[in-house]
């Protein structure tokens, strides 16, 4: 599979990621997980997403233990993770409302309790995972100066943000921000057209790209029939599944976009990587994205 | 009361600034307008908001009665006016629809008429009043020189501009633009999401924030009552009023913005100003945003 | 006529800019073209604007045959054309939807065929014409750089790009732009207040501007009643018709917009080229612009 480089000669991503977002609910034990991954490399998918939240702060913990078990498949992968949300659950017995926190020794500590999570020495990418209204730039480069001169954490980069965030945060740090994790699909296509994709192009920063199927709906709202439809009539002409050209889509763009694999099952991972190696004509790109707005492009 | 830098060694306001634009409805006498800059600045409060048309081109006279009449009053405070807008009053009798001017000659004399109405010989700053879709911003880089060599005012900014505006008229100067006055507050959030408090974060430009209580329909509106609960509640964990929480909001902001106070009571400023001892935490903070937009940050 | 410097001592461009979208609906032969031409150069309209999409791909080609006819007006005049659109008609009978393409060769190929269409042996300015999500800025650097040295094209453009996309193929370029051709008007002001017009000054490049006149139904539709009227009014100040008070609405702008005059009838380009002599006083204009809006500026 082919790899993207984030940072010349520093940092290379698989092109297709893996995500661990829904870990908790595939009911595997530790031994499967260390299964799964070692069949994900198989597929040259070396990339994992993670995030502290992810399972009500018990995803990063449950892949831990796949790693703890398989040592020696740490230095196989890349870890991403993420911090600066909080929300009420069993983990954060004192939060009582959604809220971002990305302060200095916040985001350091969340850090540590990630490596610890994952048992593991140092993560590859640490990113802030919301654009957080209160956040100080100058508080966030000190944590990330902190994280990495510990050797704790190797690369930055953001998550949901903006053009405009992003080149507030990359004001205040003297290494680049690696990527920029953003809902990229036929049906979430605003990025497209907004100058956010135009920033990351510009900039030649990688976005990686969650939710590429669009959240599921896709395959069964009424709502999406006309990009069904189409998808299936494209699929037809590369012998490719709805899942494959949805996939297709975002790999076309001219950014690089890395889409991260949601699912559990192996055979659907497997399905959905292949898409690398299909090529929509422009026609059948245009297609997708008329069918998904329901209007052409003028 | 903390001060701020606007421009190191240059220019700093106090956190909390005294706006003047309701001055006219106020029922004071030059006298009255002396012991209340004397009470002001009594807690800290040195730095003052104007604009030629507030009171319909009448406010900076009405202050300027109090200068006259206290002249030593003048090297404690800091002045900010305004220009630009123009609209029908009985002082222009030659306007007929509410327009901007920003030509050269146009600010310059309307600076020139400020500091005669104020009777005072120099603003401390001069903003351009609203973003003119017919501001040439070679034009207005050269009022500014004019104003800038006469002495006539000592620095220069804006009021209610995108960051592009800023962006553009920045590029004609070579000094600082020294802040961008905006409307911020819990019910008027869009400046915290858009991009362009990311913008002025990342150039350390200190915003001042007028409107911060939201126009005063924060407090008996029944679209805010959900707002209203729950800085109720968070008041009496701080011992504070509505108007203290709301300012505290804006004050929590990592842009440091300042807040202009808008009140002509007196008990009213001293009680706002205090807010710069209210420390909200993040999940007061977060709680108030959710109960003014009505739903969750994602 | 005023000439504009879209490139001091390399390029300017008349004031106003001869438009010939419609040339395939004018009923015109060939000879006919050429005195067409001959009438605007003797207006001072130097400046034409083409694009291969235009007639359905047969635009070019009708004026192609002007300049067959009278190949002395080729140096007289400068030549814009476009290309990246591609739509299903009869000269593209390989293409069933609606896209744009703006690969390497096809560009290279694309200005090509505007070069044998129109009789020429160069363009004075290539426009990408739409902002194309699939644009890849590094590819169509290598196809300008192309044009370039074989004398195909002397200078680049774009067309309905926003800021971000503007500057994300400057950021590949090695030389400047000349200009972005947006629809601009008095009922399509939002590049106005968007930042797109903002960043053009900034950046000192000239935008065209399309559709001035609104598109034709500021003429009759009952919405635009208010406008009409107050058109009516200023028009009636400066013995100007609709025409010309709706073009020296954007004339006004102070990022020195060229208006395209869409007509091919000489005496509606005569009137409409009179327009340069109109100057709107600021409050002439915000009444349109109020009038065009429904409501008044802040």
């Amino acid at each position: 599979m082919q790899r993207v480089n984030l940072i010349p000669g520093q940092l290379s991503f698989s092109r297709m990621v893996q995500g661990y977002w829904r870990l908790t609910d595939w009911n595997m034990q530790a031994q499967d997980v260390v299964r799964f991954v070692e069949q994900g490399l198989e597929l040259g998918i070396t990339t994992t997403d993670h995030a502290d939240v992810y399972g009500a702060f018990s995803e990063e913990g449950m892949f831990g233990q796949a790693l703890k078990l398989a040592p020696g498949l740490r230095d196989k992968i890349e870890i991403v993770s993420k911090c600066g949300i909080l929300f009420p659950c069993e983990r954060l017995p004192d939060v009582n409302v959604v809220h971002y926190n990305n302060e200095t020794d916040y985001i350091v500590s969340a850090a540590e309790r990630s490596l610890r999570e994952l048992h593991t020495d140092y993560l590859d990418v640490l990113l802030i995972h919301r654009p957080d209204p209160l956040m100080d730039a100058d508080a966030v480069a000190e944590a990330f100066s902190r994280l990495q001169q510990a050797g704790k954490v190797k690369h930055f980069g953001v998550s949901n943000f903006s053009a405009a965030k992003f080149a507030l945060l990359q004001s205040r740090l003297d290494f680049p921000l690696v990527t920029n994790q953003l809902e990229i699909s036929a049906v979430h296509s605003d990025y497209l057209f907004d100058g956010n994709l135009d920033y990351l192009q510009q900039h030649r920063v990688v976005p990686m790209a969650w939710s590429c199927l669009g959240g599921g709906g896709v395959f069964h709202d009424f709502q999406y029939k006309a990009l069904r439809d189409c998808a299936a009539s494209i699929g037809e002409q590369h012998n490719a599944s709805l899942d494959q050209v949805l996939m297709a889509f975002v790999l076309a763009l001219p950014c690089q976009a890395l889409p991260i694999i949601g699912s559990g099952n192996i055979e659907r991972v497997r399905q959905q990587a292949a898409a690398v190696d299909i090529q929509l004509t422009r026609q059948q790109w245009f297609s997708l994205l008329e069918a998904a707005r329901g209007y052409t492009v003028p």
